[in-house]
């Protein structure tokens, strides 16, 4: 059981590093699936819609079935509740978003029959609708799939 | 109030990265204040603790004044909702977590009125108290001081 | 203060029965005020207005006391927290929740004096706004009125 | 992705109902594994061990695989929140629970690839830590597994 | 159903005012039952059980019957929310409280259907437990009764 | 370190008495800079807004600084979490709020080095939108600015 690849991990640094600084460190990206995006929002739908979208057109999961969308739910609305840090809400409670999130896929356990996990990662900033007047913010959520 | 440092990233990257990792990439680190800890325990008040602990041993926050502790209270409180993810306790919910932490203090916005900041950034994992029944977790909190 | 009759389950078997599996069952139903709905929505206030105003409906709270309006409330709202788990939201977290209910009122305690009490329970369907992809779910709350 | 066996209903009726009340409804408990048990604490890590265990003494989940407890482990919290309909505590609340609960393992959905799901459901009763002083409460989670 | 007694405002007045400052406010306390007291604790369970044993020994509810002491208990877990701000825990979260409190009952509203209804109001300081790294706090819980 | 101006209080009697009553009390006013408001909302994005509103208007905070917007923002949650009890929502839960608040900023704390804090207390009703169909509800935030 143990867990000798960090999906997790992995997952935080393709939402918070620059594109250069993925270059510096070595990511065992070949050995997952994985894909990045960006959304800006007051609406929490709009912020989940565009991980589930993402995650789709990028075929880290099967949208035929439930089973894989709800993996994935469960992993966006964990990260949220990082992002939020008390209370799933943005627009309800006068705050707005810009993230940028990382979606990945794959085996982090030795063991064969761990099967594939998924992690949802969000790296941004978090405040009220006023340029400037935001701070930063991080989820990870974390579902076996 | 512009931001141009990103305090909370570089909290989440001495959480998450090893030292090796950390000499990769290039963190503006001389702007900052900081120190990093471990910590693991199913009680959440020995994680407080430990965060406060090394927070104060580190002159990161005066521990002679209320105001510091009450900032950094909040943030690190902040950052175990990200950690437990909907729910903070740990041990009531028979779960136990194993942290690297970070502590970060500095200005990072432009404008010299915004004074300082301080963040708080958990990562580690999660779980069952079982070895190996666990996955990664990561918590990041942000507040002005 | 021993309670014979379990209004709570009632209700519950009330939502999540057939009409035929509730006639296989023998059930106290004399003994209590009770009506059955239905509710699809993305929207929390909707679920509450349709149990209120079936309630009304049906008589079983007098609508000219708020008492009875505010005993009936926060049972739907513990019922929510059932059918939600974990957080009272459904349209705001992307999903939708196709629902029955049942209302019941009466005396569930031995001792006259422990008076009238109130059972809201729901059972349906909650997940994405995606015919199929969504799981089952049930709530009871239970309040004096 | 129709479902057309309700995994969760079943879990409430075994939790829920008496034994005579069970064998008057025709349940399809042969196309899915189960278990019952019983636990009544003020102790919610003895709640969450009461489940885990039944379910692995009764070979509901594979306790080697830590996919498994996973899944299980987040059905039993989803659980606990209807059970305490707002902040899933018991005992730090000054409130005790006495629960029947029943896990369910099977293939609640038509097409083969939505796989197995778990339902942990839960029914008793929860109030001050004095006999009577009590009324009832349920709780069900679902995962897929 | 006009409301015409601030129930919930002689609570809080109750809790907070010093005995000097009572005497200069006019306050309809002959058309209420209440009653005062005082709780120190880093355990919820405590705080909960000082009201309760408060309000019992003043008589200001018959604890022969769950109802009242049901309605009691709602109550103060809505007073403990305003405390905690956000979430319903003092030791676990590594902060104590030192607070005064009242319960009041009587009724406030015009119409006598509206009959007999509860205050419980919490008034003191929530912080570390260090000496004077607290600040103040207040809850404020109402129900029917 | 000991807090010998009691600014919560300050702030909840500000939200709570009548003028008239005020009057009565005799409150170290001339050391608190503060201001008072009324807003009546089922959108918990307005009563937020009304808040910040008053306190820039009034030079309460240097709305040209996110440090200043920061804490005032977690002062108004906390204070929101106090009268919605549990859940910080309104509309979404079919509630409507008529809401008293004052903000209070000054120096609570003996020592110098602890500097500024701002208090936001709320006083009013919450309930169902039917006039007369509401109970009391109050709210403190407390927070260094
Ligand atoms: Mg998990
Ligand atoms: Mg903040
Ligand atoms: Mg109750
Ligand atoms: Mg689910
Ligand atoms: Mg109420
Ligand atoms: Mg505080």
């Amino acid at each position: 059981m143990v867990q000798n690849l960090a999906i997790g991990k992995i997952a935080i640094l393709l939402a918070s590093l620059t594109e250069d600084e993925l270059k510096q460190i070595k990511l065992p990206l070949e050995k997952f699936s994985y894909c990045q995006g960006r959304v800006g929002s007051m609406n929490m739908q709009k912020v989940i819609s565009a991980v589930e979208t993402a995650a789709k057109r990028n075929a880290l999961i099967n949208e035929g079935y439930y089973r894989e969308t709800h993996s994935l739910y469960h992993a966006i609305m964990e990260g949220i509740n990082g992002v939020t840090r008390g209370q799933a809400a943005i627009g309800e409670m006068s705050r707005t978003v810009g993230l940028r999130f990382a979606v990945v896929r794959g085996k982090p356990y030795d063991h064969p029959e761990e099967g594939e996990w998924i992690a949802v990662a969000f790296y941004g900033t978090i405040g009220a609708p006023v340029k400037g007047s935001e701070h930063e913010t991080v989820g990870l959520g974390i579902n076996h799939i």
